[in-house]
């Protein structure tokens, strides 16, 4: 579908590396103060005044991390950024600048490059993020998209996974297992598809999951709501492997055990009967499935207040004493220790 | 060679990511005052205070920028932070700190892997960078390699390619061509080795070369130099793609031509030897043959008394007047308009 069979399309020869860079990069403007150069040196060059740099990194592969199938290019464009800039806003800091690198096959035309970068052009307008660099290379195969995000956040503010404190309440963000049963629907609408190619797919009552799955935001608003709410995370992370994996990662981090409350566990309606249709338990799918990008973090039991009600936050936990071991409070009252289910890409 | 044929290697998919990134870095320490958090969180934070923050990111695709058949694997690891380290000193700046992710099929061993992150940490040892932070995932077939670089420097030193004025003069760290006839040798010995497995390549003769396409340095000691020389570069880039598109760069940036004297171009005696030796033009090796990781960059003539007969450093040109396009002043004294030969990754 995406390769150059249409004669009408631009092959990436033409244009040679430098071309390309500067054809797919040209309608992207400098709206950070903190950035003194962006695209078109060696180097970017940026000035964060008194301020701490926070710097991440992500390796996105076709055939591992996405399907060009069912991902439209604009869409992992999109996505490629949110993945980033998750990052960056779990450390409690502002993404202020991002770099993209790819590499392609020359069978994909420049339009399937241009409805890529149109995809990081959206993401880099909304959250308030420029494009400051990259590299475009030819693959062997397919396409890699490498991101690296940069952002800001006074030293204070920091969120690490080690800061948590004994009885500190776990908090998370938004709902789980979205994306995730998003994906089991696009990947069976595939097999559909492939069976018939004349089916017409009704996505509609999958809408919410689907979109989570293709066009995930990362929790910039969060990261404003806790400043505007006077709410200091003690540790964040993201969750991007599945909600037990990451209380793993928070656990180990600040040496602490931490209890979840199964019923406390937020889900959408919409995940929940999809987990009925395709048979799983939806407990299961928020512990393991991945890709929600929501923050997960812990605060002083004394900030409960402030953030009680909003719909936004729900408390799901506590941490506990030291080597008590991280564990899921089923909704029958049975303690189950938390295993890390979170996605490895090396197990087929 | 390098998959996973023997059944005493370590399989990537008993370690999962977070165990493969764990093991590959825990050996790596933080050097720099610079460097607050480095691998273990969602993102590394750093701290420039008032200096500036520069960045710089490249993708290394195996079968496109290396052959494993002759460039093993610590040569790579160290090459990989070298390609990008060189891109933080040509701001004249300080690299400070890169990350470093990896693609890797799963049929590579672990023991592969742990080569790799020997060069890095060789390269990072002796540049004086901490390795801060990465991804770790599986590619479909081969490996691919994302460094990012960053750096730190005071703004009035940062040497942009924009900055070169009217008669400047133009000056080249070290010699050129020598990375590109190394890779003339290799590809032979790689031809002869499958007509006659047996054969014992004799790469003595042409240690230098072979040793600047596998081994490269980026040029820390020249920043330095002209540190201690006094002497602040009005532009400046890097050679990685030839001297002629490096010069094109500058040219462009700065809004200047540039003459550029055949006689001047500083050549090894070996690559003279080899260019002889596969009958091509040294000229054009120089030109075109990129991967010599220079740095080029231009002064005003009022420095020319402090860098006059350093070894390191040969004037090769200058700067003329506006739109008066860049050339070529060959021995003969024709003026040649130079084209950008420079290595397009897009075409065969």
């Amino acid at each position: 579908m995406l390769e150059d069979k249409n004669q009408e399309k631009t092959s990436l020869e033409k244009l040679g590396e430098f071309g390309l860079i500067e054809h797919l990069t040209k309608d992207f403007k400098i709206e950070r103060k903190s950035t003194l150069k962006g695209i078109g040196d060696d180097a970017a060059v940026l000035d964060f005044k008194d301020k701490k740099t926070v710097i991440s990194t992500d390796l996105l592969i076709e055939g591992v991390h996405f399907d060009l199938a069912y991902m439209p290019l604009k869409h992992l464009g999109y996505k490629a950024v949110m993945v980033n800039l998750s990052d960056i806003y779990a450390m409690n800091a502002t993404a202020t600048q991002v770099t993209i690198s790819i590499a392609v096959s020359n069978r994909f035309p420049l339009e399937a490059l241009e409805e890529l970068y149109a995809g990081v052009a959206t993401a880099c307008k909304t959250y308030n993020v420029d494009l400051v660099g990259g590299d475009t290379t030819s693959s062997k195969t397919g396409l890699m998209i490498s991101v690296t995000s940069i952002g800001e956040a006074n030293e204070e503010d920091i969120a690490y996974r080690s800061g948590a404190k004994p009885n500190d309440l776990l908090v998370v963000s938004g709902d789980l297992g979205a994306a995730y049963m998003g994906l089991q629907v696009l990947e069976r609408e595939k097999e559909v598809f492939k069976v018939n190619p004349n089916s017409q797919p009704d996505l509609e009552p999958y809408s919410y999951i689907v979109e989570r799955q293709l066009k995930p935001e990362a929790r910039k608003d969060i990261i404003e709501l806790l400043k505007k709410l006077d709410v200091r995370p003690t540790s964040m992370i993201d969750i991007s492997d599945g909600l037990s994996s990451e209380i793993l990662h928070l656990s180990k981090s600040s040496g602490l055990g931490i209890d979840l409350y199964e019923d406390k566990i937020p889900l959408d309606p919409t995940v929940i009967a999809a987990c009925e249709e395709f048979k799983v338990d939806s407990t299961l799918v928020a512990l393991s499935g991945g890709e929600d990008y929501e923050l997960l973090f812990t605060i002083d039991q004394k900030e409960f207040l402030k953030i009680k009600g909003n719909p936004n936050l729900t408390v799901v936990g506590h941490t506990t004493g030291k080597e008590e071991g991280a564990f899921l409070i089923s909704r029958n009252n049975t303690k189950i220790p938390l295993t890390a289910q979170g996605w490895n890409s090396f197990t087929e």
